[in-house]
């Protein structure tokens, strides 16, 4: 669009921000890029904004670098995967010179990702690769760490199964409710923040609201969902038992089929389906002590964006003037 | 071929129970339903029974929700996989209403993965999906209860490895062996029970002599090998070696490639390694305290469906008067 | 070439050897013999020696009699999957008539593997299956160990995580580096022998210098980050971190991609990928106390050439004087 190189690179930056909810805008990003510096502010640890942005940086330049692809390059498609990546490696792991290094070779690595993947998934079976190279990539960097002695984790991991103290309905109060409502949206970019989760909420709005009522929607009945199965309070409080929910519904609602009343219907299932998946996830990764990232959420999409069924699927025809990338 | 819609779904719902067997036939099913409520009387737990029933219509009313698809409908193509989950769930699983209403969402869930599936194995590499999605939405199941507090394990899991008493040729008596072959047939529908069994193996042999006799050899080698190995006495008796590799046999004999006597042998080299895939996913699965199910099956039919070797492979083509329908 | 039956069913079972290093010459092959012979003779230990020919053996005819496919016999693509497992369980099972058994039913079993992989991988997306069906059909059978009272490992499985005693530069006397730069090369066959190494490497030398130079560049790289991320020291001194980086390097390097600066620098990431997949996976298979084998290579060469990248990726064409044959 503009012919200053800068500029274009500033822009793909903030779209990489932005896809992580589906979303090819860059004032969206700047939103997102807002709400992970409120919530280090908050914290008073910033490794997981510069590990994001560095990230976001590695990845687009691989794509630049190794790809000359333009096009996806000016809607984020290589820079999102980057951007988790980069937030969630100093978020469980001690920040020293190999883990900025390791955020680079990992975003790097999610580009080539994001090629071999679109190969096997969207050219075969029109399925998005979507956060598939993130949570791969970082699965392996974190499996990885115990073998190292170069590397540490954060805190020691605990499990919390089976569940000391189930979720509750006496102690959801309005307020509680909305908190965790929004950050079940924050803990998508691995942030425990209803502030940030409130400026996320305004970014996707601002692109389209369709969306955005997706995304809300998909975290109160996320909420529902897990407080009605008895999932640990903690866990369910804290935003973990919703943000791959959140996806969910985005991507089986508005994202990935065009939006109706059945696809409205079949994205609450989605929704039900990826919380117990969440669960189920907790319990097959608690022997190796690393987190499940969006794991939930990619099974629950790919197994509901696969059929093609007659009833459901009007896959998008994104158009210039959509908010959506297909990815 | 009835225009009553009652019946038509009542013919689905048998059809459904006989395709666990790959039989395309209502008086088949109607055998194994019996075969479930013969051990349902014997053991006095009947939720396995009303189980696979609601998993029957729940995924089976499913499909014709979402689907529209009339013809999987008939050939009970839809229903099979709702059957085992609705079997499977009450046997782990301690009943209540969440644990009911868990059968519901199951059972719809595996004809979004029998849509889902189809699409990736059969459309791309002609592999038939069988009980694909039984397996997966199960395991999800089954691992998601440690992770709620509303749902509890029937009886504490207990590992089995390494083997406290092998099984021994000692201990095989005449009775013994025919009742453990049996076992080994009636386990495929998660029955600790020769007379069921028995009811089951007529069924088949109902629709299909060829299907039978594979059952029965399939059963017969399986016991074989596993006491060669020296696997736990007491699973081999209680039929836990035996029923993947009563499908396996039935699907390389007989159903998925065209009955001769290189298919035969195939079929025998598929049971041992049927068998030995069992042992294995006995040790994965021991972590996490959930079963194999017929995972087993499902990798050795898929290694020996998929090659479309020049000398063994004449895919099987269904014609009208065929007992089985392609799966 | 030669119509002698015999003759030609040597040179198939030597270029089997061969292909474990993608080489499709029968000299080459013969050094591969002698290098798993003098590590026996080192040892004292025979049976991995004996397991490999066996397994060469059985894999390639069950290739002549499953498949009938006379042209992949000749350059050994059916028989490297079965050396590898041959020699792998008599290396971690102790020997007796069963485990013998087992190698021929594995070996069998590989073949099938191949086919049913090819049909999946390479016809669908061009990568090529390697040693895929090795580290799958000997994952499973080490897996079922525990389960059967026949079979017994040949020492009780040490876990070495967190690091005991990490690699350390002060270590690293240029002996000691040739050494475990040869040792990383010989482990691919299982080997701890820095004199196997140097005749495996003078193999490769013979029939593609090019290759060669990739395999020791890729060895002494992986030696370099394994010991700038701290890995465990006695595993790095055994070349348990360097034998997967070194198919990783020839891969992709020269076999599967036209050698070019580009390709070689991308070889370098994959090496550096590779190490890191080699800790996540000890890691992952530390609860199963089996061993990683090839694993680490298929990831990061599956992951690198399926992404056909415009700037990287011009796939070998092979023509009849080629040192490779495409698998």
């Amino acid at each position: 669009m503009t012919p200053n190189p800068f500029l274009d690179f500033m822009r793909a930056l903030l779209k990489g921000f932005a896809q992580v909810f589906f979303m090819n805008n860059a004032l969206t990003g700047l939103f997102f890029v807002a709400a992970i510096g409120l919530a280090s502010q908050t914290s008073g640890d910033w490794t997981p904004f510069w590990g994001g942005l560095l990230g976001c940086a590695a990845s687009t330049l691989a794509a630049l670098v190794i790809d000359r692809a333009k096009d996806p390059l000016h809607s984020g498609m290589y820079g999102f995967n980057g951007v988790l990546l980069g937030i969630a490696l100093p978020t469980f792991v001690q920040a020293n010179a190999l883990m900025w290094g390791l955020i680079v070779l990992g975003a790097v690595l999610t580009t080539v990702f994001v090629d071999a993947l679109s190969n096997m998934l969207t050219k075969t079976w029109d399925v998005a690769v979507s956060t598939g190279p993130f949570v791969l990539t970082t699965w392996l960097l974190l499996l990885s760490v115990s073998a190292f002695a170069g590397l540490h984790f954060n805190s020691p991991a605990t499990s919390v199964l089976p569940v000391p103290h189930a979720a509750h309905w006496a102690d959801l109060t309005p307020l509680l409710a909305a908190q965790v409502t929004l950050r079940n949206i924050s803990q998508v970019f691995l942030l425990n923040n209803a502030g940030s989760g409130l400026l996320i909420l305004a970014g996707v709005a601002l692109a389209s609201r369709g969306a955005a009522l997706a995304a809300l929607l998909g975290a109160l009945l996320a909420l529902v969902f897990a407080t009605v199965l008895g999932a640990d309070r903690q866990a369910v409080h804290n935003g973990m038992y919703g943000f791959s929910a959140v996806l969910s519904a985005m991507a089986v609602a508005v994202v990935f089929i065009t939006p109706s009343r059945q696809s409205a219907v079949v994205a609450g299932l989605a929704v039900l389906f990826t919380v117990i998946i969440q669960g189920a996830l907790n319990k097959w990764l608690a022997p190796y002590g690393i987190p499940s990232l969006t794991a939930a959420y990619l099974i629950a999409m790919w197994l509901f964006t696969l059929p093609k069924m007659d009833l459901l699927i009007h896959p998008h025809q994104p158009n210039a003037s959509s908010s959506f990338a297909r990815r």
